[in-house]
């Protein structure tokens, strides 16, 4: 619906509630906020502490399987005849069914599928509107995991994860409200356009659905960001109406490192005699997305008997090869009901500064609020968007096909609106033996399908990995195999890496925020440590793998050392899988790690923030390794020995469109003293191209220090420098 | 439409002539053949002799751009209030318009939409009705190859191949009538149905769209083939009748080689009041097809980064994994007017003889007549069905998927009846450069889409060779590689080889029936040899190849000779690659040569039939190679010296559900002597299994004979015994 009806909301005290099964009334009622989650309201009712802390998660075990009912009174209002009353939700999590006075008005499965519903003919002068949310959904009791989410369309990571407590949000999670709306009003509103070959000019075509339209006028603007109205309508409405023109000398909208992300304004009014009625306000952006072949892919295979080429996964904006720099979004909290728009902010505007281009919103999660990809628009964030299907073999019910299409359909109505929105998914690793799904799996197609008939311009992929991408490693050292992280990305070709991570302990701070003072220090699995994903969590050694940080630095004696030293692995593996994966290109096309943000405290984890806001070392390090222009050196290896030969290979990375001048940089090794390898005068770089400089080999001295560093300076344009941390491991008689 | 009114068509002369703009009239008119092709009328009339015979071909360039009207002149019928006149083709190709009496009443683009359309209302006392064929397809004329069909539904092969010449049908291609029909009429009837989890019983929907049928009734029913009634309903009848059933015990439809191709007999009559107005008569096939995931390939990828698993093409019938044995199907005519029921039953009788469960429709050619599909029922042979494109970059236009949309359409809806039909496929080798379509390309998301809509139980898969599949070698030795059939498929790992061909010269009567006499020898560039594909037809060197052949056997003499050692390596090329690729069963499901017949006459080719019918050796080769059950030896090369150690690898194939019984197979080398080589007692094999045995070596002999053979026979069984010929290089010093 339109914004127009804001201001009559009923001001409503909600309560809730819960019991065991569907008919049976709470034993007690306690207040609710909303937007919110029962859990939160149950928990604030009786003053639990925060679920965050230590493993508190536990208690609200017993909730994921109760029935809740939300519940508000409301004397009858006076309504004029040109009056209605509606329940309007942006999404009740997860299924529910809804009663006005002991009457079942409507029923849904799905959190994503708006609700609106006129309550007028219902209404008596005193009324009783409930909202009874059924257990989360299990396909099946045994596997307390998330296989039980392999028939719904509830996010699968809050049955548990290796960075997630199992904690199953369920209750009003987005704005909710009864208000009073006019007859007359707008309710769908869709645009649409198709840009010209020249990128040019664009037919436009604005799709209005409303309720007792007929007989009015409707008055439509089309405005520039410079406030310069360039389309002007109006003509008689209709309850299917349809607005179609032209606009030239378009603005083209950019993500932020390719341009500015410009937005128009689209207005429509809609005016009943002399009154305006209702209006429909929102931001719009102009710009074309394919993905295209990735340069090099269609030489391949090149030998018989031959397979195909690659899927491609390069992404162009607007005529223009864009290298993806990202990362994978994971549900900013274990309750959507609490994320804010000032959230969202706060952790877009943190990877706007990082130079990332794009994010994935990944398919474990829920799809974000409206809110996000509003200021994805605004600040030239690329959004990738995965449907909420991961991990699972989902089979194709009936039931499940129903669900999937009505939730399906919602989601990419609303987001397909979005300049920022450039890639569906249908879902996370479905096409590997942890999931089991294939490309004929028919919720997939079904997926697929809906996406060619409501939003073919943008590309559509059935799952990530495909082939010629990757997912992982996720450990700096491969212990097992004694690879590490530079080996493996420097031996990979990969179109796209859209996974990969590398752990490290989590900031003082936040342990300190969640876990007792006395088991900080030693770390121990059965604890807290292990709550928060220190052990156990993915593969046996996961999160915290103290013995990869001690196998390169020496016992640790302290919890400072520990995550300093954690962290230093996980700055030096990210930006050697960042710079190797833009060395790659054009073959490759896309970096995006594992993962950004998180939940929750974890202890240990692969993410560049802590929850809720704060900055690991790490995401200083993708920052850097992210810029537009750097100096970049590919190294063979992270611990090297006294005397050995020290080799690494020198780049100029270029992902801008912009010309570099051409320079010097200035290699040198720092540990005891310091060592001046190499001066190279590097040409001038094209736009959006790499240059591939020497190779620098030298003898590396007798150092006493463990730690030294490879340091690329460029005396003229400092924007370039580069720094590299690496291990000197104590001299061995051969 | 039913066939309630096939006997009341009128007796019409149909007369043709061609003009130079749509509006012209023609020069002159001569006898048209219905169904048939423009280019053949004028044949006729003008006594041309054959378009199969040396360069005759050529002489039909000209028709390609002309339009062609079709024209039948007929009096009024005597048409009763309750009957209509109505002009039905089941295919006009390609784009044409229609008019009565100098009015146009219909227009239409696309060969497979069939044409129904009521002439009623336009009739006057005497009638002049014309089909006017538009010159063919060309998105652009400057090329003159198949790229000028990547617009259209036109199979492509018609505007050259490299075993097909440039010559382009145009005009009725299938039944077509002008009849009187009751105004009460059964128009579509379409057959749908839910197999229960054990395959035992079925939930049956029959959907008919009629006209005026409303206060008929009905009568159904099903009938089993051994005669018994098992499904009998009656009730009132309307416009859009849906009649559900369930049925039970119900008798499964298997492939050939599989079990019986059962098919049940389903009727509708309509009746007013006590007269039988109306009927459809059709059979029925019970059966589940899936695409399921190839033995071991869940295993696959092991390593960091990881991409995704191949997509299944592992056909499961009725809970089967099935070896698909098959081959490509290519249009048996240049003029798909001249197919008739007979040719198909012959082709595909001679199919089944040669134990092939499956054969792939290639994209490049049309969509076979409907005799086909019912005789492919009735025989149980599985069909790949590929949507007309091939090998071009299909762009999304507005007006291209509109056609494509339209075509398809009609295409699934007729082919989805069949049991025969087990996948669906977007068209041929479209992911690679050569084509330059890729998983984004929305033609092909509209075909997935389509099929998900009106036919989700039957696979699809958006083109082939996929990921994990294989094309190609086309050549017995690869002379710049040096490599042979054997080392090529040996050290291939695939899930489906779907395309694959060894190429040979015709048999003799063949090149005799086409080629002056002074031509026949010796071949040579440039003449009939070359215009019938002997020379530059695919890469520099075929199909002729006349290097490779004499690289084995020394100069040849004659032509008797050339074909006999040409048609050798066909023989064993096309067994090594069968065997092989049964013996990398359970991972590899699928070999498909290429191909299986020809449209014309070839002088060299792939096909193991000549035109119209003749049985290449190679026929008889590939049909030992797929028997059921077969003892089967791995050979490394062809060519061996004398002295050299031989050595093969033994196996015993069983694709069959049956058990065999062990016994033992004696191995021998027959040249100059006879020389035993070993004697092996195989174990019992069990169903759909093979059992790999020793690896016999052997010092190779100083025998003078050229050639020599490997058998393998099994005294108790003579049904698996095999042999391989070979080549014995003459002794050279070392």
């Amino acid at each position: 619906m339109s914004q127009k009806y804001k201001n009559s909301n009923l001001a409503l005290n909600w309560r809730v509630g819960f019991h065991s099964t569907q008919s049976a009334e709470p034993e007690s009622w306690f207040p609710a906020t909303i937007p919110g989650a029962v859990q939160l309201d149950y928990a604030r009712a009786f003053a639990w502490p925060p679920y965050w802390v230590g493993d508190n998660f536990k208690d609200y075990a017993w909730m994921e399987d109760a029935f809740w009912t939300y519940r508000t009174l409301f004397s009858k209002s006076n309504l004029t005849p040109d009056q209605q009353l509606f329940l309007i939700s942006k999404g009740i999590d997860y299924q529910f069914s809804i009663t006005l006075n002991s009457q079942e008005i409507y029923a849904q499965e799905g959190m994503f599928k708006p609700v609106e519903i006129d309550l007028t003919a219902f209404l008596g002068d005193s009324n009783d509107l409930r909202i009874t949310v059924f257990p989360a959904p299990k396909s099946q009791q045994k596997t307390r995991d998330k296989s039980q989410a392999n028939q719904s369309l509830k996010p699968a990571v809050s049955y548990g994860w290796d960075w997630h407590p199992r904690l199953i949000p369920l209750g009003i999670w987005d704005e909710t409200c009864v208000a009073i709306v006019n007859k007359i009003h707008l309710k769908e509103i869709d645009f649409d356009y198709t840009l010209s070959d020249d990128l040019a000019s664009a037919d436009v075509t604005v799709t209005a659905q409303g309720s007792h339209l007929d007989g009015c006028l409707y008055r439509y603007r089309l405005i520039h960001p410079g406030g310069m109205c360039v389309v002007e309508k109006e003509g008689m409405a209709f309850d299917m109406l349809q607005i179609k023109y032209q606009v030239h000398n378009i603005a083209l909208w950019w993500p932020h490192d390719h341009g500015t992300p410009i937005l128009y304004t689209s207005e429509l009014e809609i005016w009943d005699h002399h009154t305006l009625i209702d209006v429909d306000i929102s931001k719009i952006g102009f710009r074309r997305v394919r993905l295209v072949m990735n340069e090099g892919a269609w030489d391949e295979p090149s030998q018989f008997p031959k397979s195909r080429s690659v899927p491609p996964i390069q992404l162009e904006i607007n005529g223009h090869r864009i290298f993806a720099k990202g990362s994978n979004w994971v549900p900013p909290d274990i309750f959507p009901g609490l994320i804010t728009s000032e959230r969202y902010e706060e952790l877009l505007d943190l990877a706007v500064e990082a130079h990332l281009n794009i994010l994935r919103v990944w398919g474990g999660g829920t799809v974000n609020k409206e809110s996000f990809y509003k200021i994805c628009d605004e600040k030239g964030i690329l959004v990738w968007q995965d449907f909420p299907l991961a991990c699972n073999d989902y089979a194709a019910s009936t039931a499940f096909l129903k669900v999937l299409e009505s939730e399906a359909t919602a989601i990419i109505k609303r987001l397909r609106q979005h300049p920022c929105l450039v890639l569906w998914c249908g879902g996370n690793e479905l096409f590997n033996d942890w999931s089991g799904m294939t490309d004929q799996s028919l919720p997939l197609r079904l997926l697929n399908s809906l996406c060619y008939q409501l939003d073919p311009a943008t590309p559509f992929i059935p799952t990530t990995p495909l082939m010629g991408m990757g997912h992982g490693h996720y450990v700096f050292r491969d212990q097992p195999r004694g690879e590490e992280v530079f080996q493996i990305i420097n031996r990979s070709k990969k179109t796209a890496y859209t996974e990969f991570g590398v752990p490290s302990p989590s900031a003082l701070e936040v342990l300190k925020s969640f876990m007792p003072e006395d088991e900080l220090w030693p770390p121990t699995p059965g604890g807290v440590w292990e709550a928060h994903h220190a052990y156990n969590a993915w593969q046996g050694n996961t999160w915290l793998m103290q013995d990869v940080i001690e196998f390169y630095f020496g016992a640790c004696d302290n919890l400072e050392q520990l995550i300093e030293w954690g962290q230093l692995l996980q700055c030096e593996g990210y930006k050697a899988i960042y710079e190797e994966a833009r060395r790659q290109k054009p073959y490759c096309s896309m970096a995006l790690n594992w993962c950004y943000n998180e939940p929750w405290p974890t202890a240990a984890n692969n993410s560049l923030l802590n929850w809720p806001l704060v900055k690991k070392p790490a995401y200083t390090a993708v920052k850097q390794a992210c810029r537009p222009v750097l100096a970049s050196a590919r190294l063979s290896k992270f611990i090297w020995r006294a005397g050995e030969e020290f080799s690494c290979h020198l780049y100029i990375l270029n992902d801008s469109y912009e010309t570099l001048a051409g320079g010097s940089i200035l290699a040198e090794l720092v540990g005891d003293t310091s060592l001046e390898l190499y001066r190279w005068h590097y040409p001038v770089v094209a736009p959006n191209t790499n240059v591939a400089g020497p190779i620098i080999r030298t003898k590396l001295p007798q150092w006493q220090s463990r730690q030294f560093t490879l340091t690329l300076r460029d005396t003229q344009n400092d924007q370039l420098n580069s720094s590299y941390r690496l291990i000197l491991a104590p001299c061995e008689n051969k």
